[in-house]
């Protein structure tokens, strides 16, 4: 199997996803094709023992920064990273494409490049949140503003056959963002999404709030993607806040860091099960290959968690357990 | 000042409003009016020692639960705690409304009964939320879904005067909750609202994110109430999580038990910081006459600030502000 990882996205590239590269050759059983300039990327993979048959560089010029306009920019620069990398899944010379770059850039490339699964009406970015249950599925996180709700159908059909595959949750629950439990509650989208999720081919428990998606009470919990940015940004947000003021605390003074060691263990699992790089990226539902978001701030850590999420996503079959359930629809 | 208190609305009820309204005859230098079932209050009254003059008991037979359609049980229940006391309100027999109850109900009565500004196109329920830099409001929080620009740029109007006058936030700055940073994203409603904002006799500041609102990057957060009903419910939700995950973490064994008496200050100025019961209630902002939702867990201590913040609400005379700045535009 053969992981394109456009090396130039993220915070800490390329020097993260060139190491989670390396460990992920010799741990996941993968190859990996990094897309991006290659001096750069030469200079960081020197620094590491591998077998050298199973990391190809493709030198690509151009990064694509989140302060572009994404089709615009897609479609012009031939020369940057992620469309190099699109291009060549696209064109069969791997199986997953990862990148840590900028999201709009990755979704135009997924909807231009590889382009939607036939039936498929939007593809949705899924991201999985943590919650006191585990990881559980938030979709669209982004890709979509203005849904149908035909739209959030094909989400949680979709968004049901990851969690059920990649995470082995058997008959995943599907809850619908709302504004209260009650199955009248909603706005306009909401109110006419509820019925049609009721007869699709998911386990459908209705509506959920705000207030289920840390007690982690639906699996996949559906929505248009402007809801599901504020949400997945809300929580992202108020996990850097709460652990900042948790830290200011154990910091203290010398009684504090005495408290901090002592209740050590219980707050590294705390942190562990808060931690986005334990969950990997964020697949792009609905391409005709697997693509993934990986998080901006990812480390080498959190770079090895996606890459071994793409491998799971094609060792699947997702892309045609969606074809098959989308056309049957 | 006299408040009208619904005493039946609440987990708490009528315990915690009776002791509370107790608390704030003393204290606050305001009087209250009870209304609900007079012998489940005059029961609780009887436990304490009060100026008698001050603390008046109305007999309403009937409570609105959160399981009925508010409008029509509003419309049809005339015995109900809410109807009889926003009748009161509106008929000029106390100063301000505060209720714990169902929030349908009193968004209803407050509409129906109480009425709207002159110039309100829709009132808004504004909570204030906690932030790494203080409490910051949400508005519209949940009152309405499907808004238009229009509500948006009332809303931002009517909170900014709340924060100026009732926090005494000097020229508070105005976010518009959307999924990117940029002018150009969001969805239909927030791309049109953008502008007209922008124009609007508030501190406008652009688009925020869901990261900001933790951070308290904006002292007034506008959007759809469908939006910040869901992030208002994430929110609490992940604060419920974590305050439960840490009092776990403590409660694990005497090691950590230290560690808990050892961080005790930090954590407690911390949980101070998350706490709803600091913040008082959610004020209805756009009605006639002051109507503020009390948290439906509100135990004494936090309607004790209600009734405050009720009294501020008075003081600082926003009706009066809101009517001025609207009838301008």
């Amino acid at each position: 199997m053969k992981i394109i990882i456009d090396a130039m996205g993220g915070d800490y590239a390329p020097q993260a996803p060139v190491e989670a590269s390396v460990i992920a050759v010799k741990e996941e059983g993968v190859s990996i094709i990094l897309v991006g300039k290659r001096r750069e990327i030469e200079e960081e993979l020197a620094k590491y023992d591998y077998p050298r048959d199973r990391i190809e560089i493709v030198n690509a010029d151009y990064v694509i920064s989140n302060h572009e306009e994404p089709a615009k920019a897609v479609r012009r620069r031939k020369d940057a990273s992620i469309v190099v990398a699109a291009n060549m899944l696209k064109n069969g010379e791997g199986d997953a494409l990862l990148s840590m770059g900028s999201t709009g850039a990755l979704l135009a490339a997924g909807l231009l490049i590889v382009g939607r699964i036939k039936g498929v009406l939007r593809p949705a970015l899924a991201t999985l949140l943590p919650s006191a249950k585990g990881p559980k599925m938030l979709i669209d996180a982004g890709a979509n503003t203005n849904c149908k709700a035909e739209n959030l159908v094909q989400f949680a059909v979709m968004g049901s056959i990851y969690m059920s595959n990649v995470l082995s949750i058997k008959n995943p629950t599907v809850g619908l963002i709302s504004n209260g439990e009650e199955e009248g509650k909603g706005d306009e989208l909401t109110r006419v999404t509820h019925p049609k999720l009721a007869e699709a081919p998911i386990n459908f428990i209705g509506n959920i709030e705000g207030r289920d998606v840390m007690e982690g009470n639906a699996d996949v919990m559906t929505c248009d993607g402007f809801v599901g940015n504020v949400v997945l940004k809300t929580v992202e947000g108020m996990g850097a806040v709460v652990g900042r003021e948790i830290k200011d605390i154990f910091k203290k003074n010398i009684f504090t860091k005495i408290g901090a060691l002592l209740t050590m263990s219980g707050i590294n699992s705390f942190k562990k099960m808060m931690d986005y790089r334990e969950y990997g990226g964020a697949p792009l539902l609905g391409t005709q290959m697997p693509v993934i978001k990986g998080h901006g701030s990812s480390d080498t850590k959190a770079v090895v968690s996606a890459i071994r999420q793409a491998r799971k996503f094609v060792d699947t079959k997702i892309i045609e357990k969606i074809q098959a359930n989308i056309s049957t629809e």
